[in-house]
């Protein structure tokens, strides 16, 4: 990450980081501990950070979008909590620390993700358009349609592959983007070419992960990936071309430069 | 239940039966058929019915609550589909009939829910008012909150069965009469008395449910209930107490008669 853009992303993520450990203030007792635990990750913070540059690249303040960042991250973070489970990925560590349902049991990570998911609504609900961008986003026709491809489809095209990303990290990653510009006051335009950032960084994401986790684990066995249909400068190229794309839609609206540079830091991670 | 209620109930769970068969058209294929098939459980349809009712009872149609029903059932659907999995109840029949685990798999099951409760959101998206109802309801401070109280909670008292209940069916049940009243423009104070007559119908609920299971499992062991707590008779008298208490709360209502035969018919169970 560049200077000028961890200049911008540090106090942004701070901001991100409070508000996160303060949701849900009528919790309280041993589930308010459970359901906080996944949001204290550490992690990039990717979807709420595209909310608040979306809602500033269209002139908007970042604050703003908070309530949608902060919703982004909880419906992101259900969704690692459920997917980690032992009847879904089985993962018993994520950023170096046991996964919700390893420290607290496989039935209270169902309900902190549940839970996490339900109150993500709330923290939008004075927005329809929030409301309904998030759900269709989240919903069987978005991110959890792509967790069922994922754990049942047989990937066996490039096709197959990006229309499971779409769907699984796809849609949430464009929502940010939609939603942060619906939060900025973005005009009709503006929101369409958000849109096409979204789309674009969001498979940008995908593929450039692709890539790193190729460079970790060259000739393992593993799951369908672009390096594995494409080939390593392939996937490289085309990881490229995607951000050139995000930058493109960037630069049609009054304030594109940190998005510019997210989109930029995307592909930066894979040389 | 009585000639007149069965008149009234029957052309509005035919209603809405026919919308939960086509909720998430967007959703096709396999998934959309997982998705529908806890939708279709013959079950009493009591949250989507009271919504109904309560719309009805200031004066709106039950049409305007439609969508706050079919979001309340979905709701309530996807609770049952994670309640039922093996790392929670682990039940593998559910009205006679398998349950999503034990027909698609945990991983599908899990998905489900999701799906489900996300959904539902999005079906309630026009309304901040319903979103934010149907959220706290449903949520960590709400249904969710008793699931986890269920699953973890040592049970001693009545106070904290009381509780336990009223969180894990009773704000659902409660949200549902306050959400009919929202889209049948409830006033104020009518709202006040929808939300009284939702508490005590959503604990009397439950209440009737214990005697007709302690009738069924006399002498068994199980987890608390009221019978345990109070004594069959005692138990009763305290269903048909709750019952007068939301008799008394409907009355209040231009047009009560619907409420009042469900609340009677709540207890008329028990006996």
């Amino acid at each position: 990450m560049n200077a000028e853009l961890a200049g911008w992303t540090a106090p942004h993520v701070a901001r991100i980081e409070a508000e996160l450990a303060r949701v849900m203030p009528e919790v309280t007792g041993p589930f308010r501990e459970a359901l906080l635990y996944p949001l204290r990750t550490g992690g990039k913070r990717i979807r709420p950070l595209l909310a608040l540059a979306a809602a500033e690249s269209v002139g908007g303040s970042a604050e703003a979008a908070l309530d949608a960042a902060i919703a982004l991250e909880m419906i992101h973070t259900y969704s690692l909590v459920h997917d980690d489970l032992p009847a879904m990925d089985d993962d018993d560590e994520r950023r170096g620390r046991p996964t919700v349902h390893v420290v607290y049991g496989d039935a209270t990570a169902i309900l902190v993700g549940d839970g996490l998911l339900t109150a993500a609504f709330e923290r939008v609900a004075d927005s329809s358009a929030l409301v309904k961008e998030l759900a269709r986003a989240a919903g069987p026709a978005g991110m959890v349609g792509g967790q069922y491809l994922d754990i049942k489809a047989q990937v066996r095209s490039l096709d197959e592959l990006v229309h499971l990303h779409e769907l699984k990290t796809g849609a949430l990653i464009r929502a940010a983007c939609r939603m942060g510009g619906f939060c900025g006051g973005a005009d009709a335009d503006q929101l369409v070419a958000l849109t096409r950032y979204g789309a674009a960084v969001g498979l940008a994401f995908q593929v450039a992960d692709d890539v790193l986790d190729a460079d970790q684990d060259a000739g393992e066995g593993g799951p369908p990936s672009y390096v594995r249909l494409l080939g390593l400068e392939a996937t490289r190229a085309e990881a490229h071309r995607l951000a050139v794309d995000a930058i493109t839609a960037a630069q049609e609206l009054p304030n594109p430069h940190v998005l510019v540079a997210l989109a930029r830091f995307t592909v930066e991670r894979t040389v």
